[in-house]
């Protein structure tokens, strides 16, 4: 074993603009991600501390944390964590958040957290190891602790029950229709994406661009797929920080061995402008299915089935044909050279 | 003027695993970032080599580009950019990209791009500036730039008359409905997300539920907002690495000064698995809207359209009831200590 | 006064994929940054512990440190700071880093540092303000702390004479001359990269020292590199958010196993400003190339072909064989002990 000074740890880290909004208030979720990580390194280290298969400590639950007062950016983030509680297969970590302003010294409580973890083991990720018991200073604290225990326990079944519930609309769920593999995202513009003029920079624009094609095209075809080529993109429309961007890619066309999907990025700049969403760029991608050894992969057919998705289609072919041509007679022009 | 070795810039930078897929090739994404990174830093430069109005650089156009061998982690990208044309008010950026594999010394081309900046006025970022001329070797390299020039000129003014089309149906435009404020992302699983058993870190996935989440309440309020509470997570399903993961939220509940946003994350275990789309953890975050001094401002009430909508505003009255009479609990209790 | 608890603290950070190279070991660069940022909350909270003007701890040295052992993907790297020394304008801060194995409970140490911080006005970043004194338990810790003081500012003022030199290209360089593995990279200098004051952090140039060195010995040895130490750097000059930086390096000297880089960094502050390049640090970093077992290999010798690249070399042999001398002269005074 490895003794009891182990069963607590602290954790600091400066918050930087892209922690925050806009306003300087650092996101819950870089919080509650800065938390999870002591937490989990606190309960791996535990769960390890005697003889036995190694194993890793799995978040299996956060109880409920409310944000007392907001941390900003150039406060220094107190994070410290202590294991409180263990039952036979789990561990209780109690992890308190606390912002420093290192320039006044002034400390606030952000927030106390509890979360559990449960030990998987290294070898076997489906094999629930059991918990070196902690000892307790007090007996009250273990009896208390039982009690979050079968609490939490029952809570954790409730909710395993509680059935699926979807937000937005399976548009199609049949395999290689357009509806199929259609995939979006938003992304809150951060101070990092921007330049000195507090406008996205273009290449994080086509990055997050790239990231949605990819996964439409790996909805598609269910492999490894990497980007082949990017038609011409013209960039009409400045998106600045604050925005909340959309990023929406569906497929248009498929050959035997590519995929052409079509992406948009539309620009929400809902904070301070009375400025409604508008079309910021939009562009074409091209990806092929690469096996194991790297070599082409034949794509499925997309199956088309609106009128628009049928023009839409043949409008890529068209594409494609163009761009085969083309290179068909670079290769001979260089051929004769 | 700082003269003119400063129209051409190259550098290098390692790929590392979080800018690749799981096959270990690097995303397209990743290398059109470097490439305008680079497109903007030599136009940049080159737009403030004269005395005159500072300016940034930014991109209006890409021309196609074709990736022409995929690049893997570890190797080095070699990114090196040179000023090919100037117009009055337009830098002509051509931009190569070579892999080298540093253990064996091969290098092989990526790909070539072609990038259009424009500068804009730090002081006025409305204002376009003036381009200063660079010199060329030969009279026929700026008659073949005026032309590419010209050619994109086209372009961009016939795209700019396209008009928008849209992937995903706005299912409720009317402000303060659910539907209005529902948001979703999605999100590939890379290495840095992954514990040790290559399964998503707790914290990864709530500071994406946190994100959302966030997007959900702007679009509600359309102010500055923070997260005040996060209600219990439970973690029953494991997300692994490679895996699509969804993640939407929709405002369920709004009292006077605080709102209710559910967010469920589904995993789409896409590649190598037969396994379907699964619900891995759902939560509910309630938020607050800031005044720029920091203080609690009304909230617009939701709007609730379906009988579904009705019953989860009631749901969610009752948890929000349920905790201000425990929290006014404890604080009876603590002014009897 | 915030009293004497404050001048020591502890971090702790899992390591990621992203921190290492592709066998796995935590760069150099990491480690750098992690030091850096524990060594500027400890001095910016200790420079702020008395009533007074609001002050940011900047980066002016680090001195020498050697990496012990390497650190891995999933290890846990413990931060522990603390203030050693302070002069009336300056701050010394030890910094300790142990590599924690949370499955094993091995702990090693990987490096201890030195680093001297600076404390500026808020108000007015080029006025140095007062820092408060320490207690020292014993009197010899602060004669020694002197003594440490004066030879370090010594060694500033000599650095600031050096003048600055240049890595030009070099055409179709053979292997193993400093042409074939020199290398540089740029960086455009975002808001988390940098302090309160607006200016970049040292362990974010340090990160981007260690990144360009890196890619120099890979491309020298071909083999897996990792850093073996770092010569004292001085940071004269801050850089600005929004200039560029270019960080440069080539290979000065080679023993039989380790390979010396020298890596400068200039920046470009291009827009807004009137100022020319300028260079704004400079260093010597020691790699190591390692077998798959992680054993020291033979290094091919640095092919010298100018006068200044054998004038360099003979430098390196000295700055090696001085090293070299007084690490087996502290070896025998601890084997007496």
């Amino acid at each position: 074993g490895r003794g009891p000074e182990l069963s607590c740890a602290s954790f600091g880290r400066i918050m930087r603009p892209d922690d925050a909004n806009i306003a300087g208030n650092v996101h819950g979720g870089t919080i509650l991600k800065m938390i999870e990580e002591a937490g989990a390194i606190i309960s791996t280290r535990h769960c390890n501390s005697q003889a036995g298969e190694p194993c890793v400590a799995a978040l299996a639950r956060v109880e409920r944390t409310d944000f007392l007062s907001p941390m900003c950016i150039g406060e220094v983030a107190n994070v410290s964590a202590e294991i409180t509680y263990t039952s036979r297969h789990s561990v209780e970590v109690q992890v308190n958040v606390m912002s420093e302003n290192i320039l006044t010294g002034a400390k606030k409580v952000t927030n106390k957290a509890t979360l559990w973890y449960v030990p998987l083991s290294l070898k076997n990720v489906n094999k629930v190891l059991e918990v070196p018991p902690i000892q307790y200073a007090r007996k009250e604290q273990e009896d208390e602790g039982k009690k979050r225990y079968e609490e939490q326990k029952l809570d954790r079944l409730e909710t395993k029950q509680r059935n699926g519930d979807v937000i937005l609309p399976v548009i199609n769920p049949e395999p290689h229709t357009v509806g199929y593999s259609q995939s979006s995202l938003i992304h809150l513009v951060g101070p990092s994406d921007c330049t000195l003029l507090g406008f996205v920079h273009g290449g994080v624009t086509m990055k997050l661009m790239d990231e949605v094609a990819g996964i439409v095209a790996a909805r598609h075809c269910k492999t490894n797929i990497v980007t082949a080529s990017v038609d011409a993109i013209n960039f009409h429309e400045k998106i600045k920080k604050g925005c909340v961007i959309t990023v929406s890619g569906r497929m248009t066309f498929t050959s035997n061995k590519s995929m052409e999907i079509e992406v948009f990025v539309d620009a929400d700049p809902f904070v301070d402008e009375p400025r409604e969403r508008y079309r910021a760029v939009s562009a074409f991608f091209t990806y092929v299915s690469l096996s194991k050894e790297g070599k082409p992969l034949p794509v499925p057919q997309l199956l088309t089935e609106t009128e628009d998705e049928k023009r839409r289609f043949e409008e890529g072919k068209g594409r494609y044909l163009q761009t085969k041509a083309k290179r068909q007679a670079q290769m001979q022009q260089a051929a004769q050279q």
